[in-house]
């Protein structure tokens, strides 16, 4: 059976998928973009280190302006960032069944709640799968056996956030340091291979 | 690493354990009981036609009285369940720095909510892995490529859930109509096997 994950190229993404792809689901991994910069970059480049399908699935430009608003209103992402994973999800489940991300029990965004999932799985008739039995430590313990990761800061080639191309937009129209006191410089995880015994 | 997933030989800690394995831990299926009633039979034939190792943990007969006392008192044996858990997983916390059950998404006992699983983590220094980021059709759908499963209507002698413990204990007690009063008749779904695929 084909499974989608919802892909960054980070650990949590990542360990989604091979739980998947080791349960016998063929898993493709798919990152959503808004057309406003090519963000799926870093998380092809992941995807395929893995021996994973890579698809980029375009969304309408429109959600991103709607989050950016949101995020500009608030003056921090979460919303904005959760209003962007539940397009996103919905985009995922016009082409799959099965339809998973790698949000972990200690994330706070992006989150769907119970009535959010089971609203979502109705409607689409599809089923939604995360990491919420796992936390953090286990990821992190996990990833270090399955991965081969580097830290780094994280910049516009490097990562596939949904933050990207949020910021990018911020930066058009608000201006570079706008978009730095929203999203402040932070040091990312990204998977770029598998650990040498994996 | 070892890993010790609490085991009743039902579909979801049998998937719960299959994860864990697939994932690299050393996985040790671990049946509590409370010194009532040989509850933990059903589950070691599971667990043995599986190929994992599968121990029995005895636990103080107090904590199943206990248990039994809230439920007579409820007239419902949600709450006395989830007390036999949580006493269920801190015995094992003693044992294994991993400690996972099947608990889904959609389950509402045995349950833990957020802040319930942070304290036992953070008290007993463990890991604590569930199978919250999947619903149950999920389950059922993998549980059926993954394993072999017999339907038959719960007795004392094929099921090894909290339920047979505490349905012995009421009986003894209240006779056997409070005991059937309280747990209905059930067909259940019990993992004897791989499914020959795998």
């Amino acid at each position: 059976m084909n499974a989608c994950v919802l892909y960054s190229g980070g650990k949590d993404s990542s360990l989604m998928a091979v739980i998947l792809q080791r349960l016998g689901y063929e898993v493709e991994l798919v990152t959503v973009n808004f057309d406003a910069f090519p963000s799926w970059k870093a998380a092809e480049e992941s995807a395929l280190n893995l021996g994973f399908k890579h698809h980029v699935l375009k969304a309408d430009k429109t959600i991103l302006e709607d989050a950016v608003d949101t995020i500009l209103k608030d003056g921090f992402p979460n919303n904005g960032i959760n209003q962007i994973h539940k397009h996103a999800l919905e985009i995922a489940s016009q082409k799959y069944k099965v339809v998973a991300d790698g949000t972990r029990r200690d994330d706070r965004i992006p989150k769907l709640n119970i009535n959010e999932i089971q609203s979502f799985e109705d409607r689409n008739n599809v089923q939604y799968l995360t990491l919420a039995g796992f936390g953090h430590k286990t990821v992190n313990n996990l990833s270090k056996n399955l991965f081969a990761v580097k830290k780094e800061l994280t910049n516009m080639e490097n990562n596939s956030d949904y933050e990207i191309e949020i910021r990018y937009m911020i930066g058009e129209i608000e201006g570079e340091e706008t978009s730095l006191n929203i999203f402040p410089e932070h040091v990312q995880s990204r998977v770029i291979g598998w650990e040498e015994n994996e």
